[in-house]
């Protein structure tokens, strides 16, 4: 069968994984990326031999850096099965109406609201709400990170309801624009979207959200409390955990105390940029008092959503089920258990 | 009527300021603090004109800085009515007996547990509590900010049960070998105490909470959660908050946004040290959705206990009533509403 050709339009940061790992998997491949100035990340998206796409205005920044140009994005457009939008938040709509003219599909992510598509994904919880669709949108990270352990949680115990108090960090390890650098800033409308994002994907579940920025770089923490349908014991809940798919537990015991550190576990791992696809949770950190839940978990803001677009490609082109596509996935990235 | 002759045993980040604030009250003044080491800290209170009494062999090392010693830690105990113990964590059993033998007045620090004294304090919530006792504790920094409101809460409207997620700054701004620098640290020990401290003083508030470290030294942010046994209106609450003792609010819409940006109104407001005391609440993070209220409050961790000392000391040694205590030292220190 032919590989499926994958456009990536917007090469930041969530567009150069989503490149990465589309070009390790044997089903798909990346028939191009999309950027607007010749930047370091041009350079190094050309090197890695990824076909560069740029609006016409910028062919000559290009030209001038000496990076080669394949064309225009609405070349790339043209050429591609599949679009994978990781433009800044926002400019989704007018993007929406260039693919649908081509009569392309597309994903879109979790900056859009989910109105554009309509359909929003994450590959635990609804994987086949996307079947064969042409447009659908992959939930942000702190959603993705929520929506892995909630999906199943709701599966095994049934959620009665859950407040998540996320802290937030205050910029990706390469910006330098954005705090506060000695601060907390609490998300002041209430309740978060963050929330209202879960039941994007899970309308029944009922959740509220509070988000504070800290001044960190490396990944969000989420402090989840969860209240069941059924009273269970702490290692049933961490036996639940330790089989989910895409979730790492890891121990403070381990010498794993803060988020640096499941950084650094990711780095030891081999992963490209280092990259930590799981949501990692506290196993000394879950504790059940009652019929009520704690557990922190950790996101990976940069790369937690990165396997989703990978599995909602495949969903949206009805290539195999969930299980089978969130496996094969994982495989490719280096993601075991 | 006499003044009350209070010793101060420990000048770090709270004895420095229990100094500062008792000397200025008109019924209580500092007889001494205690030093180990001739610091910078040795320094300005010697400057201060506070005598300095130090253990007997640290005198040759006091001396030789030419900081003038008033004598041993045993003579300020002798000569003083109360000790603020502000020691550092868990050497209190010690000095208890110390204070126990010399048949003084001593108040500990959250750092002490509640066992230590059997009673434990907050100026809205029990000042009466510890009345005429000979040993009080005035509970941590974040215990304090939750006492203040939820006290009033549930006066108010009955607590049913409440989730606070505390994010814990890192360090003190004068401090330099604690972190994480970039990180987040969950508290993995679960609920962590302070909801169990909270319960010291309200022994009957159903209250769980959970704590994150991260990169910052200037205040914690608390993410509260309170199902109330009474529907109420976000503007009945806010009403109470403008009106309590101790409690500021803040918004973001007036450009307080973040942690720093309010400790940043504490140097406009001229405190000493450019202290916050009060406990501050985001209005536009306000919000009450049926029987449950959510909001954000900010803890100054080297502050907000300081005026909770002072009025402790008066009910201690039964000088007035709890509101005209606070009333008395908020006047003193310019905590206004």
């Amino acid at each position: 069968m032919a590989k499926i050709k994958v456009g990536v339009n917007g090469y930041g940061t969530i567009g150069k994984r989503v490149a990465t790992a589309v070009s390790k998997q044997d089903d798909m491949e990346v028939i191009g990326i999309t950027k607007t100035r010749p930047t370091f990340e041009a350079k190094t998206a050309a090197a890695a031999g990824l076909p560069i796409y740029v609006p016409a205005e910028s062919i000559p920044a290009f030209e001038k850096a000496g990076i080669a140009v394949a064309g225009t994005v609405d070349d790339m457009i043209a050429a591609a099965d599949v679009i994978v939008d990781c433009t800044p938040g926002n400019v989704g709509p007018e993007y929406k109406e260039k693919y649908q003219k081509a009569g392309k599909k597309a994903i879109f992510q979790g900056g859009e609201e989910h109105g554009l598509t309509g359909v929003s994904f994450n590959s635990t919880a609804n994987y086949k709400d996307s079947w064969g669709m042409q447009f659908s949108r992959v939930v942000s990270c702190n959603t993705t990170g929520l929506l892995r352990t909630l999906s199943l949680l709701d599966k095994a115990y049934k959620i009665q309801n859950a407040y998540v108090t996320i802290v937030r960090r205050a910029a990706d390890p390469g910006d330098s624009k954005t705090g506060p650098v000695n601060g907390l800033e609490p998300s002041v409308s209430l309740p978060t979207h963050h929330g209202v994002d879960v039941k994007s994907v899970l309308p029944w579940i009922d959740i509220t959200t509070m988000a504070i920025k800290a001044s960190t770089t490396l990944m969000h923490i989420q402090a989840v409390v969860v209240k069941l349908g059924k009273e269970v014991s702490t290692d049933e809940v961490l036996d639940l955990f330790a089989k989910a798919p895409r979730v790492r537990l890891v121990s403070s015991k381990d010498g794993i105390k803060s988020t640096n550190q499941v950084m650094e576990l990711a780095r030891e791992l081999g992963r490209d940029r280092s990259d930590m696809y799981e949501i990692c949770i506290w196993s000394d950190g879950v504790k059940v008092v009652g019929d009520t839940l704690y557990y922190y978990q950790a996101v990976h803001q940069e790369a937690d959503v990165i396997p989703e677009n990978v599995d909602c490609i495949r969903s949206m082109c009805k290539l195999m089920e969930g299980p089978e596509s969130v496996a094969k996935t994982n495989k490719a990235l280096g993601i075991d258990h």
